[in-house]
């Protein structure tokens, strides 16, 4: 197996991309989210790149089972139903809802993903799952969605996480680019608790907007054992085994 | 002291740079190349974007006590003196020569590092020299150059060693952003000797061109007490105490 991680989408080339299987991580907090929803229930989740494209999409679903949600600057965007905190998105919020959710950096990265063979959506709280969901695939690229194209440390820990979860489960060693043995050498010298989080640029934002307890789900490693994929611009979930 | 770094020339946000004294960073190998050639008595190297420009460079500046120096890919220039490879900048080659030199990612890091306060040049061969020249500073923005706009981990590895170097000296810890926490982590979990240099993309780069002896010096820390900076267009070296 080849695994591929680019610390930003800027450093993504879309050729290699085409004959991988890629998964995108955004920690804090846009795969969390997507992930924490569809674990409670939520049918479908749209991701859009601006708040109009999510506004039309939700119309023209009807509104009577659609949720709009996302934020600008880690704030709920003004008349959506629900923000991009995963402690909002409960089971009694979202069950059989579809949800067009517009974020700053996971959409993006789920944009460049898209030229990918699959599209997986991962976090620590799903981690066990898509390792489980990659076991025996030939090329992986895990596309971290980074803070507007610079370097997040919490993405890198996790894609070091996962690849660690792989090759533990691999016959074979995988081969690595830079930044896979980069991450992986992160994620031995730190654990993805709430303190390590909180050390962030990204947690420094969620402090100042009063959202720090977010980091609690963010941390909580194999919180569930889903793997979301993204096909024809929704996000569904299959259970999986983890590993 | 802030001390931001960039993996790639990508992430740079120039305004950040404009009030930051810029260190820029391509071990592999022009940075460690420039170094050598300065502590082997050059009188000032002159980076340019193309080869084109070099040779125009040069014919300006007269051919006697000038040599055009670069690589493609590695190699040599067709019809230049010397390429990239720092064992080629010996005294006997360029003690009192101005040298005209056109790199792949290093010349374009140091384009994007020209937007700071001042523009130092470091290696792990002079680490504990540039370590000592920013000393005191406000801000300092690392700069790595990567490979083609992707992470190295080199790179990565050289600027976590500087920024420990700093942390030691200084009298309190400096403000960091999440990839210079992330560099500080790499160096102190791996040393830069040459088996881990080895074990990198821009090395095995190296090694199918006959070049591998190259990370021989690359990997020699504190070699020099040497600090290049670049003011108008041209490196030049001045001397540091070690820290």
């Amino acid at each position: 197996m080849r695994i591929d991680t680019y610390f930003t989408t800027a450093e993504v080339d879309p050729q290699a991309l085409a004959t991988s299987v890629v998964v995108v991580i955004d920690v804090i907090r846009a795969t969390t989210t997507m992930t924490e929803a569809l674990a409670n229930g939520a049918r479908a989740i749209y991701p859009t790149a601006s708040t109009e494209d999510a506004v039309r999409l939700a119309q023209s679903f009807g509104r009577e089972d659609t949720l709009l949600c996302g934020e600008r600057k880690g704030v709920k965007i003004e008349g959506f139903d629900l923000g991009n905190s995963p402690r909002e998105f409960t089971a009694e919020a979202v069950r059989g809802k579809r949800l067009v959710m517009s974020t700053t950096n996971g959409t993006r990265a789920l944009v460049a993903g898209a030229e990918g063979e699959r599209l997986l959506v991962c976090a620590f709280t799903n981690l066990g799952a898509v390792a489980g969901a990659l076991a025996g695939c030939g090329a992986v690229a895990i596309l971290c969605a980074g803070k507007e194209d610079e370097f997040s440390i919490e993405d890198a820990l996790c894609a070091g996480a996962l690849i660690s979860r792989i090759r533990d489960a691999a016959d074979e060693p995988p081969r690595m680019n830079d930044a896979s043995r980069a991450a992986m050498v992160l994620a031995e010298s730190l654990q993805p608790d709430r303190a390590v989080l909180a050390d962030t640029a990204a947690a420094g934002v969620l402090s100042e907007i009063g959202l720090a307890d977010d980091l609690e789900i963010c941390a909580d490693v194999d919180r569930h054992g889903i793997v979301p994929e993204m096909k024809d611009q929704a996000i569904t979930a299959t259970v999986e085994r983890k590993s």
